[in-house]
C-alpha cells in the first residue's frame, strides 16, 4: 500500500466513523427518559424493542468513553457514556454481584446472569469509562467485576449449566479469548502481574489447543489436552471470531515485538480466511464445519458485519506488522466486500446480516447483538493504523523487511 | 379436488412415505450395536455425529411405533422401534425422572434434564410403543412420566429458568400445543378425564390467548391475560408453528363435528398463510415478527421441511372438513412447493433447510432437530386422508355443504 492509498483509506475509515456510525448512535440510541440505550434500531433509527441487552448496554459504554479518549473528552460523548455508566451501576448486578442478560427499559431484570460475558464487557465499559472521568466507583466495580469473573471462570454458568461436563469435558475459545482483551484493558489502567498471567495463560491455551497447525484450524471449542470430539460442536469453526482472537493476540505479540509469533499469527490468519472465504459469492461464512459436513447452525453461510470488520483490521494490521502482501491483498478484498454490501449510504451506518448472496436479510442497525461496538472500534483501529501507514509508511513498523517493500 | 386427482396425490405421498422416507431411516439410522438412533445422517445417509438427542430419539420410537398400528407390525419396524425403546428405558432419565436432553453414542448424558419436551416425546413414544407392542413398562412409564411433566409444567425449566418471570410473565404456545397432541395419544390408550380436561383447558388457552381474531394473528408468545409485550419476543410469529397447532385442534373440533370451531380454525389458517408465505420466492417464512420488524431469529426467512409438512397437512385437513376451495387452493400450492424443493429423488428422504430462494442450505436429513417424524407423519396421515377423499369423496366428510361441491 502506498501512502496516497493509505491516506485515502484513512480518510473514508475516518469519515464513516464520526459521519455515519458515531452519529447514528448519537441520535437514536441514549435513552435520556430512563437512562441505558436503546440499541435495537431499525435501519431508519426507528426503536423496535426498548429490552436493555446488558453485552449491548456495555459495550457502547465502552466505545463513548473509548472515543473521548482517543478524540478528546467531547461533552455530548461523555454524557453519553455517563447515561449508560450510570445504568449499569444502578440496575446491572444481581445480589451476588454477577451481572443480569437483559433488563427492561426501567432496568427490571427480564433475564439472569446466565452469561459471564456480560460481566467481562461490564469490566471493559466500568474501565475505560473510569478512565476518561475519573470516576473511582466505576474503577473499583470494574476491578470487583474482574476478580468475580475470575472466580466464576471454572463453572461460568453456574447452575445454568445444561453439559454435562464430566463425559464431555470441552473449553470453549471464548472465555480466553476474552481475558485477553479484558486484562489488556484492565491493566492498562490498573496494573497487576495477576492480570499479566492470566493473559499469557489465555494467549497459551489458544495458541496450544484452539490453533491446530497440522490440520491448518482454528477450533472454537476443544478438550483439555487440545483433542478434538469428531461431534458437531467439537468440528464448528468460526473464522470471524478466529480472525478476532487472532488481531488480540497480534497486539501483544507486537508489544513485545515477538517476531516470530507476529509471523505465526500472519500463517493462521492466512489459511484462516482462504478456508473461510466464500469463493462463490464473496465474503465470510460465519460457521463451518472442519469436515465441511452440515454445521450445526442455520444460520451458517450468513455474512455477518463483525465478522467481516473484526477479520478487516486482522488483516491490516498483520499487514502493518510484516508488510506481507498476501495480507494486505485479503484486507483490500474484505475493505470492498464491506463497503459494497455493508455499508448504508442512505440512512448511515451499517448493516448486520446479509444472507450468502449478499443480501440484506435483517434490516436492523442495532438489535439483540449488533450495537454500537465492533464496526466503531474496527474504523477507529483501522483509520488510526491506516494513518501510520500514510504518514511514517510501512517499512518502520514492519521492521523494512524485503517483503514490505514488495508491499509498498 | 376430484376423486382421480385424490388417487394420484395418495399414491404420491404413500409411495414417498413408504418407497423413500422409511427405507432411509431404516437401512442409516438404527445404531444396532450400541442402541438407539443415529440421526445425523447427511444427504446420502452417512452419519456426521453420533450424538443422541432425546427429541430425535423419541420422536422415532413413536414413528416406528406407529407405522405397525397402522400398516401392520412388520418385523424390521418393530425391532427398530423396540431399539430405541430400550434405549430410552436404560438411558433416558436422570435420577429424578426427568428425561435428558441429549446423551452420548453410549447412553451417557451429554445436556441435563433441561427442556420438558424432551419428557413430552417420550410419553408419545413409549405410549405408542405400548400400544404395538403390548409392554406393559412402556405405558407405565409414559404415564408416570405424563403427570411428571404436569406437576413441572409450571416451572418446566426448573434451575435452568434464565427468565426473570415476574418481571415479564409471558407463556408461549408450545406447552399448551404438545398437551393436546401428547393427551391425545396418551387419552387414546389410557383414558383419563384430567387428560381431556388438560386438552380442553390447552385449546381454550390457544384460541382465546394465543389467537387474536382482530389482529389476524397467531402469536407465540402472549401474557397471561392474552395482552402482548411490545418487544421481540412477544411479536414473534412462526406460522408453521401456528399451522401445526391449528391441525391438532382441528382433529379434535372433528371428532366432535363442532362445525362452528372447524369453520374457524379454517379462517385462522388461511389469515396464517396469507401473511406467511413468501409471495416473492414462494415458501413460508420460518419466523416473522407482527409488527414487520426485523425478526430476532438470523434463520427467519428460510424455509423449513417442518412447517411446510405441517401446513400441508393442515390444510388438506381442514380442506378435508370444509370442503373450501380456497383451503384445497393453498394445500396444492404447498404441495407444489414442497415436491419442487424438498424433495430428493437422488437419495430419497427430504432437505430439510432450505434459503430464503429455495436452495439447499444445509445439505443434512436429519440432525440435531429433524429427524424421523414431520415427514413421515404428515405423509402418512395425508395419505390416508386423500385415501378416503378418493374412496368417499369429499362430500360426506365436509357435510356436503355448497362450498364443498364447488370444491370438489
Amino acid at each position: 500500500m502506498d501512502r496516497r492509498q493509505a491516506k485515502e483509506l484513512e480518510r473514508r475509515y475516518r469519515s464513516c466513523l464520526l459521519e455515519s456510525v458515531v452519529p447514528f448512535w448519537e441520535r437514536y440510541s441514549p435513552d435520556w427518559e430512563r437512562g441505558g440505550y436503546l440499541t435495537c434500531l431499525e435501519r431508519d433509527g426507528r426503536v423496535f424493542d426498548t429490552d436493555k441487552f446488558m453485552w449491548m448496554q456495555a459495550r457502547e459504554v465502552w466505545m463513548f468513553s473509548r472515543l473521548c479518549s482517543r478524540f478528546g473528552a467531547r461533552e455530548q460523548w461523555l454524557r453519553i457514556a455517563s447515561l449508560g455508566a450510570e445504568f449499569l451501576r444502578r440496575y446491572g448486578r444481581d445480589g451476588e454481584g454477577n451481572w443480569y442478560f437483559s433488563l427492561d427499559r426501567e432496568g427490571r431484570p427480564l433475564v439472569a446472569a446466565y452469561n459471564i460475558f456480560s460481566d467481562c464487557f461490564a469490566v471493559l465499559a466500568l474501565c475505560e469509562y473510569a478512565s476518561v472521568t475519573g470516576q473511582s466507583w466505576a474503577m473499583d466495580l470494574a476491578v470487583e467485576t474482574y476478580w468475580n469473573i475470575q472466580n466464576r471462570k471454572a463453572y461460568p454458568k453456574g447452575r445454568f449449566t445444561k453439559q454435562v461436563v464430566e463425559n464431555r469435558p470441552i473449553r470453549a475459545m471464548a472465555l480466553p479469548m476474552i481475558q485477553i482483551d479484558m486484562g489488556r484493558e484492565l491493566a492498562g489502567h490498573h496494573p497487576d502481574p495477576r492480570i499479566e498471567e492470566t493473559i499469557e495463560r489465555s494467549i497459551h491455551a489458544i495458541l496450544t489447543l484452539h490453533v491446530d497447525e497440522e490440520r491448518k484450524t482454528v477450533f472454537e471449542r476443544v478438550y483439555a489436552d487440545g483433542g478434538h470430539p469428531d461431534c458437531m460442536e467439537g468440528r464448528l469453526l468460526s473464522p470471524g471470531h478466529a480472525c478476532e482472537v487472532l488481531w488480540f493476540i497480534l497486539q501483544v505479540a507486537a508489544e513485545r515485538e515477538d517476531r516470530r509469533l507476529i509471523d505465526r499469527i500472519a500463517d493462521i490468519l492466512l489459511w484462516t480466511i482462504r478456508r473461510g472465504w466464500d469463493e462463490e459469492h464473496g465474503g465470510i461464512f460465519y460457521y463451518m464445519d472442519a469436515e465441511g459436513f452440515p454445521p450445526e447452525k442455520l444460520e451458517w453461510d450468513m455474512k455477518l458485519w463483525w465478522v467481516h470488520v473484526e477479520s478487516l483490521y486482522a488483516f491490516l494490521l498483520a499487514y502493518f506488522w510484516t508488510g506481507r502482501k498476501e495480507l494486505l491483498d485479503w484486507f483490500l478484498r474484505i475493505d470492498a466486500y464491506c463497503w459494497d454490501h455493508f455499508d448504508d449510504p442512505e440512512h448511515g451506518e451499517w448493516f448486520g446480516y446479509l444472507s450468502r448472496r449478499g443480501e440484506v436479510k435483517l434490516s436492523l442497525k442495532g438489535g439483540k447483538w449488533k450495537g454500537f461496538f465492533h464496526l466503531p472500534r474496527a474504523l477507529m483501529l483501522g483509520a488510526d493504523l491506516l494513518g501510520r501507514i500514510a504518514g511514517e509508511g510501512l517499512t518502520s513498523a514492519s521492521g523494512g523487511d524485503e517483503e514490505a517493500a514488495v508491499g509498498d
